[in-house]
């Protein structure tokens, strides 16, 4: 794809959308058979209308780097079914018991609690599934591949996602410092979506300095977007993002807001955006999906 | 290591745990900052006792085609996370709702149930990040790597064990017809344990039809396996399963006892078991180990 520095954002995220939904929906199976609920849990929370972030960071590190076009499609869908997979897991009752997502009926509401545990753990066993298909392995090196697998599993593991989360429910309702909401933010969220941005960038074919600026744009824009995310649900609009404002808040989540006040935590998400505008200066008109990806992520109101 | 017929299997067994127990302490980290309550459930569960049936017929898989010696730990390892991930899960409140497991208090019990939650999932992952760990590429084509990594995920998801365990909560309370029960064993249990002495013949070198052999095997003794396991939870000692015994029945689960009496399913059972051993045909003495695993799997207390 030529990319242009007068891109349209818009087209090109819908246009990557439209690709990963596809790419999805060809590799999920159709529900039958004696698991027919399973499959169909799977791909209803799969299917919810979330808005591609990560897959697409995945295709856009990808152009970044050189003309990859579809190969690195298993990869960037593997990891929207982690996110969904974690999304599942979170809003079940014994963890943020969450009825709503993106405005629907969360899984367990709607299968119930067993199923929605097993859909999210089919979900993340799949992610590694499709990454290892042998699709990948016509154009992709197995050396290479390996790495980018390794990569996501420490991103989504006790060293990344998962160990984020881990920090998030011990420190409900109680008052933590600067370092622990760093620490979980970058972990339970910002991880992931470096990861994403970074494989996609492996899979392009990038070599080790750019794969080093690509990971700082991936940590600073990864932050951002949980900061962002913070302050959506104080600022946002109920009905644009499909769930309950003020839950943090109700919940005892610690946040930044909540640390350092509305205004720095708007100060330091801005001055993030700009320290991920400046790490893609190695690159050219190619990264400038990623530099308004940047600027969304803090634009944006769902 | 040099096989012989006349191979005490005791000692091969207690042999090959120790190797996986020293591993699997070498792999998972020590606990230690913000995440030590998470790494400390990871551990709890994975050091509670159990037999490393998994990991030892990876072992014994890779030992029938050829001397690896330590070369598949790594995947070994994985198999016994995946493994201990899908104990942790099952016996949830949400799920199972046991209290107890190999004689001690179940993960949630112990970790309140977000943690034993996280604890499963952070043990997922891992095992995908500990398969793709440098150390396996030094001695490893990564092509066939990556076959295995899919063989397991495969065996892992809603194509196997995940699809297994939906299965079994649907059908809890129903009565169910062999047809059923089969397919929930064959997935619940054997998906697994076939993956795993498939996968370690895959990483010693097999050829093609080395791997369909050593498939039958793991097909045949995965389902006697399950058969084992059902008759135990009738006939067995508490004191010795460290569980309470009739709980299949109490909870109104499918069994091959509850479906075709005690009888015929210990003849099944019987069956597979030589059926197995008649799979191994094609290898020497170096599947010994093998044929005499598949003779433990139903003999056993536990």
């Amino acid at each position: 794809m030529p990319l242009q520095p007068d891109l349209d954002l818009k087209t090109y995220l819908s246009k990557k959308r439209e690709m990963v939904d596809a790419a999805l929906k060809d590799y999920l199976p159709e529900p039958e058979g004696l698991t027919s609920d399973l499959i169909e849990a799977m791909r209803y929370s799969l299917f919810a209308g979330g808005k591609r972030l990560r897959p697409i960071l995945c295709l856009a590190g990808a152009d970044a780097v050189g003309p990859l076009e579809k190969d690195p499609l298993p990869v960037a869908c593997a990891l929207e079914l982690i996110h969904t997979y974690s999304l599942i897991h979170d809003d079940l009752p014994l963890m943020d018991d969450d009825d709503l997502r993106r405005g629907k009926p969360t899984s367990h509401k709607v299968f119930g609690e067993p199923m929605a545990l097993l859909a999210g753990d089919g979900l993340l066993t799949e992610a590694f599934r499709l990454m290892t298909s042998p699709e990948m392995s016509v154009r992709i090196s197995a050396d290479r591949l390996l790495r980018v697998i390794r990569l996501i599993a420490h991103a989504a593991g006790y060293g990344g996602m998962v160990g984020g989360q881990a920090v998030d429910i011990q420190w409900e309702g109680r008052k933590a410092d600067l370092q622990v909401v760093k620490f979980m933010h970058t972990h339970k969220t910002g991880a992931l979506i470096t990861a994403s941005v970074v494989s996609g960038a492996m899979l392009g074919g990038a070599g080790e300095s750019e794969i080093s600026a690509i990971t700082a744009y991936g940590e600073h824009i990864g932050l951002a977007f949980q900061i962002a995310d913070d302050i959506l649900d104080i600022e946002g609009d109920s009905a644009a993002l499909g769930k309950r404002v003020g839950a943090d808040i109700q919940k005892g989540k610690m946040t930044y807001p909540a640390v350092l006040g509305m205004e720095e935590s708007k100060d330091i998400q801005n001055t993030l955006v700009q320290t991920a505008i400046q790490d893609l200066r190695p690159f050219g008109s190619s990264a400038e999906p990623l530099r308004q990806i940047a600027r969304y992520i803090i634009e944006r109101k769902t």
